[in-house]
């Protein structure tokens, strides 16, 4: 096996000591040093003071193989960072011509003056290598002292992304290129809990190693993370996907997708194989199932729209469900939900209608607790049918689950269609 | 002037090193020390290494008056975090009774048997004080070794900002009496953009230096944070009231709300407060517009519902807007802004109504680009109107901001109402 890097990440930054953000930059770094099977081992984050500076750049020279310092370098900022880095490192700072001219054509092509400290930007470590930025003016650089190297990062999350994808990691693999890389994929579950997936895999997650087995809960959704180290890509592949394999035989039923998957995107891409178009009764989720469904592009294609009927009077004149229902049952309950699940398929000519009713709080309604859900369901050609939920949570998570489990009954009933 | 305390966060944790998560608590930690007028020097995150531990506990020792150190006490970590404070504070670790007792009881009340590593949780240093969680098991303590006071909390969230709220500021203002204290106001703004906002107070922000002003801009919306130090509190709110009032000289047209208010809010309030109903016709917001205000607790009292109207034949059958308007102005015209707004009021018998038409892409609707939006508006008892607008962003940025305007448009107009 290949020597191990030690990696460690500095941000400099007062607004980050000052609490008015969170370093995301350090967790990104992390994440994607993560798969190229790059250890870190210290996160920083220090103001604009050369002493603190100068004496984290020192230790960070001595104790790892890879720094990266993101921010402090900008054209507003104090040349402490710079000047620190300069002595630690035994650089000199020199201007780049290449790079002050790519500053003075972005001003140019914008018409605006360039203010004198925009020259800061094209400040460079001598010998260092330019990381190109093509979402802003300052570049990174990279640089080696001793058997350390350095990467120097704007600190805009957005121009540090853009330039570490592009230039910042194939230069750290290829400057490290014997790592054991980690290999890693999210399996993504509906309509089971944590407990009962924990539960089901429990001599798998008691049993593990190398993969690492971890679940992960967020408002009605449950994933696993499967993480495996390997010497090469492919084997770690191959031992996540041995796991994988495990868990399909225990809950695989659950399992709706990868990644950056979604259960609105997993429905979506269903709808539109299938030619089908949805609407949706909304009264508690007041408009959040569709609106999940809208942030996706081509949406217009599965979707006619809704009708958001929190008002009893909007169920009982727009979505016309019966006095009938509505005085023998009232609003909370399965007849109701079915009735405006089955009138907005109608009302607005789709293929499929989805409806909720139910008690979000803070009081109880028609003697319903909160926290009760009724989730009416009409696919043209079937029976139209409503299940009953409780579902727990401070309102706004209960109406967030709550259309999860929206997405989850039609996923399900869509793929029992298809199969 | 009191001596100004020098803080730093340690947080231990290998899952902030892998970057599954930010560390938001020293993001919330510094946020919460600054309004006590403590300055955080440093940030460190660092995983289960006792060399590592140590090595930083001590310097951490030399360099601060306060150190906040969150994670690495619970029941399934290795007791590294314990034993290199120990040896750094030198003192010994002895298994508190109280605790221990608390620990057990919670397992009793809940029906279950406790693990033996449970136990960890109610070792502690020897003549620390404890600082109650009063949401989970585990306690915080403070413990001083010569003039440095050590703080040490659970990692999770919810239980290390319950102990800080509680216990933990009250004791560290206890121990440093005389911090100058820092006053922060946040002033937001609707219906002005960033640069305008900047434009129209260049004297003051490029004059700033206490109060300090800080802009910020998010999906639409701008805020001025005005932060003030002074030997009292009373002095500092002094001195951002001095300059709040410059500012609403200058724009006070554009303040609707301050601290954790959102337009959102602010709207319902106004609605409650005059009697008025609302309900909304949504084309390319797909319901966004009511599922904002359906967040709020209380809102059926002033929202009936909505009609998303993504496809046409919604707009047409069920808002009816006239296929006279749909045809020789289209959809995204005022024209059919107006019909939207006036007809979703009259069919969900609201006093305003307000709607949203427009293209949110990626392809241009009807000849117009993407970015363009009509927003209609009709208030009982007055003319409907319709606004034009041309909003930038990616497909959901520029809905967020579309929402936005909408509620913007109707704080303006609901004001005017009033006065």
């Amino acid at each position: 096996m290949s020597h191990s890097v030690k990696a460690e990440i500095i941000a400099v930054g007062t607004e980050l000591l000052l609490g008015q953000i969170p370093n995301t930059n350090a967790q990104w770094l992390s994440e994607q040093l993560a798969t190229y099977g790059i250890n870190v081992f210290h996160h920083s984050v220090l103001g604009d003071n050369y002493e603190r500076l100068s004496s984290l750049f020192s230790m960070a020279q001595k104790r790892s193989d890879l720094v990266i310092v993101s921010g402090g370098l900008g054209p507003t900022e104090d040349d402490l960072t710079r000047e620190a880095a300069s002595e630690v490192l035994q650089k000199s700072i020199v201007e780049d011509e290449e790079t002050m001219k790519k500053i003075e054509d972005y001003y140019k092509q914008n018409g605006q003056t360039m203010s004198p400290n925009n020259r800061k930007q094209a400040r460079l470590f001598e010998g260092s290598d330019i990381l190109v930025n093509h979402v802003g003016m300052a570049p990174g650089m990279a640089v080696q002292k001793d058997d350390t190297l350095w990467i120097f990062l704007p600190g805009v999350p957005r121009e540090m992304k853009s330039i570490m994808k592009e230039y910042g990691f194939p230069y750290i693999q290829n400057h490290f290129p014997d790592q054991d890389p980690l290999y890693s994929k999210m399996l993504r579950f509906i309509g089971i809990g944590e407990s009962q997936l924990e539960h089901d895999l429990k001599d798998l997650i008691e049993a593990q190693e190398n993969p690492t087995i971890a679940p992960l809960a967020n408002n009605g959704e449950v994933a696993l993370r499967l993480t495996a180290k390997a010497q090469t890509e492919e084997k770690a592949k191959e031992m996540v996907h041995f796991v994988e394999q495990k868990v399909f035989d225990q809950v695989g039923d659950y399992v709706y997708g990868y990644d950056d998957d979604s259960i609105e995107r997993t429905v979506f891409n269903m709808l539109k194989e299938q030619n089908l178009t949805l609407s949706a009764a909304e009264s508690l989720t007041g408009g959040q199932f569709i609106e999940r469904l809208v942030t996706l592009e081509g949406a217009s294609s599965v979707c006619n729209g809704g009708i958001v009927c929190y008002a009893q009077s909007v169920k009982e004149n727009v979505l016309e469900v019966p006095n009938l229902i509505l005085n023998q049952y009232g609003t909370v309950s399965e007849e109701c939900a079915v009735s405006m699940a089955v009138n907005v398929a109608e009302k607005l000519d789709s293929k499929i209608g989805i409806s909720f009713t139910g008690v979000a709080g803070p009081d109880s309604v028609e003697g319903h607790p909160v926290g009760t859900v009724y989730i009416g369901i009409y696919i043209e050609g079937e029976s139209p049918f409503a299940e009953s939920f409780f579902i727990d949570g401070d309102r706004n998570m209960m109406r967030a689950k709550t259309v999860k489990k929206g997405y989850g009954l039609l996923y399900h009933h869509l793929k029992r269609k298809k199969d």
